[in-house]
């Protein structure tokens, strides 16, 4: 029986975990953790029967407590109540699936307590990788990435040896913005930039995706995960999304593991590795699929893929600069507050105007995070 | 130390491999086998120091003899030089690189005598599969594929389990005659089937990849391999030969192995396995390589392919029927005695007229591949 602890369970990543669950009778779900929407969680406890939830603000976690009486499940709130579903005695592994920083401080505490951490949060290895992997050897827990292009790496890298890796191939869409120059991205809407032609998921990370500032964490988490420098990582488009990723190793092999775009596929197979089981759904149809192309992302059209790079290689407390500097700067987009291509802008300003600290600590990282959240904010209102 | 006996030393596949040595500081020949070619057997003795090389033909070995008098080498011949060749004590691999059924009864004296086998001979499996796969779990040892198909699928298997594999994808490039109609095979010269549009490899097998029976007998070969049934090997068209097999596993994940085409990389990991190691050579280039593309083999243009998998499915004493005529035919057509299309029709008039033996011997295999020769030569005197 695996029992798991779900961080993040109202979101695209939180409910197909659910749906997987649904499908695997030896997993039970014994903690969930959500910010605010109560109604989908309330379904979830009368589904599922978690020993205790989360919901991150208060007045809502108080509402719901009232609404599940009848259920045998305790209702917490805020970052102890978070924390708490992701060390609950019962749970073995942990999905840490919640966006944004708020991810962090729970999943240190899960490792700490030992759980195996199936991960789906960006931003705790992106700003925090050179803790957090320390962390997990110390524990020894087993890290399972849950996003497609890092859990098909996984895959790539089964059986093999990490010396013989030449180079991590990390695929990309593209994003709807594909093939277009910068020039034509000055008049984006939000609806234009929530079109991705692939892959359905949140909306924040749907405008990361078409920015490609996405594809610029997950090589800044690869780097982490797989303990590969930035030159030899390397993007490729591959605009059907079919092939995942790939690795090639230093025979000239490629491994690559292909797909339909079903997360469920990564989601069950972080929670049952190494083993990998029956999942209902599409399969690939090679007497149907026809082509699959590669394009070289460009570097003018990208901005945010080139800065991550840049903040990647920097490293120290530049990654978290880079990622809040892009958080503020999408929340503001997606309220239509800033252009499209003040995106990129604002986060190389707040790149250029830090000074890195090389190896930040946890307080450190947040305080980052705070004072390029302020200093955007601050000279928006100039 | 890896010690090689190389079974096959002056075909396409023996002199790639004797690359693959000069390549690598650990790897020492030990023995040679070829058929009649002692001017390049010289040479390679000259450079590798073997102890014993086998000549197949009685006064061709004589005659390098005399010739290597110098060395410190013995020099045998026929069957028992052959077997002698696959056993000798120092060796702890052999590479069995030979051309047909003659390299069956060598190979399982090896097995017998605890080698490992780095195997590129198809006909042992294709005839005999149901008597050397036993042999090689009975013994222990290690058989790596060295074809490049078996090759691919043998690294999408690297850290999976047997029972979650739902299908082998074997991938085929079309060769020269691929989207063309049955009919306009008809005046296809030795000249035109010997042109292969991404492989170099020796004559006989140019021509069965032309005809895709060479993809035929991969089918049978994957099925003892694997251990996965005909309904579960599907063979893919792909052209650019840059994808060189998958394997789609029960919860849709497909696992690809792709690679320039370079023989010397499947045969080093099948002498290195489970390490990989630097091999010069050009790379997949991602940012030049722009598509790959798929096609669905035409059953009625490739004949043979349907054959394959009918000899397959009806099993015993069947697939060597097929093996042997398409042999026989083969040499027909490079002798320009009969016609293109002919071969596939002299194969299903040999499996139409033969009579099932169902769990063949060794003995009853080689009769049978020798009544199918004399049958067709006696056909054709008429």
């Amino acid at each position: 029986m695996r029992h798991l602890a779900i961080l993040g369970s109202t979101g695209s990543i939180g409910t197909q975990t659910l749906e997987v669950v649904e499908n695997n009778e030896d997993m039970k779900v014994v903690a969930l953790a959500a910010g605010s929407n109560i109604d989908l969680v309330e379904q979830q406890i009368r589904k599922f029967h978690p020993e205790v939830v989360c919901i991150y603000r208060e007045e809502k976690a108080r509402e719901l407590a009232r609404r599940v009486a009848d259920e045998n499940v305790s209702v917490l709130y805020g970052m102890d109540g978070l924390t708490a579903c992701a060390t609950v005695a019962s749970a073995d592994v942990v999905v840490a699936a919640v966006v944004g920083m708020i991810g962090i401080r729970p999943v240190i505490e899960a490792i700490k307590n030992g759980k195996d951490i199936a991960f789906a949060n960006k931003e705790t290895l992106v700003t925090a990788g050179h803790i957090i992997m320390p962390m997990i050897k110390q524990h020894q827990v087993l890290l399972t990435p849950v996003d497609s292009e890092h859990a098909a790496i996984f895959q790539c890298l089964n059986g093999e040896h990490h010396g013989e890796i030449s180079k991590i191939l990390l695929t990309a869409s593209g994003g709807p913005f594909r093939g277009k120059k910068r020039e034509e991205l000055a008049h984006v809407t939000v609806e234009d930039a929530l079109k991705h032609p692939n892959w359905s998921m949140g909306r924040k990370i749907t405008i990361d995706s078409s920015t490609m500032v996405n594809k610029g964490l997950e090589v800044m988490e690869a780097r982490w995960l797989f303990d590969v420098d930035y030159d030899h990582i390397q993007v490729v488009i591959q605009p059907q999304s079919v092939i995942h990723s790939m690795v090639e190793f230093v025979d000239g092999a490629v491994m690559a593991q292909l797909g339909t775009p079903d997360m469920k596929l990564p989601i069950q197979y972080a929670l049952t590795y190494p083993q990998r089981r029956n999942l209902p759904g599409e399969r690939l149809d090679f007497s149907r699929l026809t082509d699959i192309t590669f394009e070289k992302p460009d570097p003018e059209t990208f901005r945010g893929l080139a800065l991550a790079y840049e903040a990647g290689r920097q490293g120290g407390s530049m990654p978290t600069v880079f990622n809040a500097a892009n958080e503020k700067a999408v929340a503001m987009f997606l309220d239509r507050k800033i252009g499209y291509l003040d995106i990129p802008e604002i986060i190389e300003k707040c790149m250029n105007d830090h000074h890195k600290i090389s190896n930040p600590s946890l307080d450190e990282i947040l305080a980052v995070e705070a004072e390029v959240y302020a200093k955007i904010e601050k000279e928006k209102e100039l």
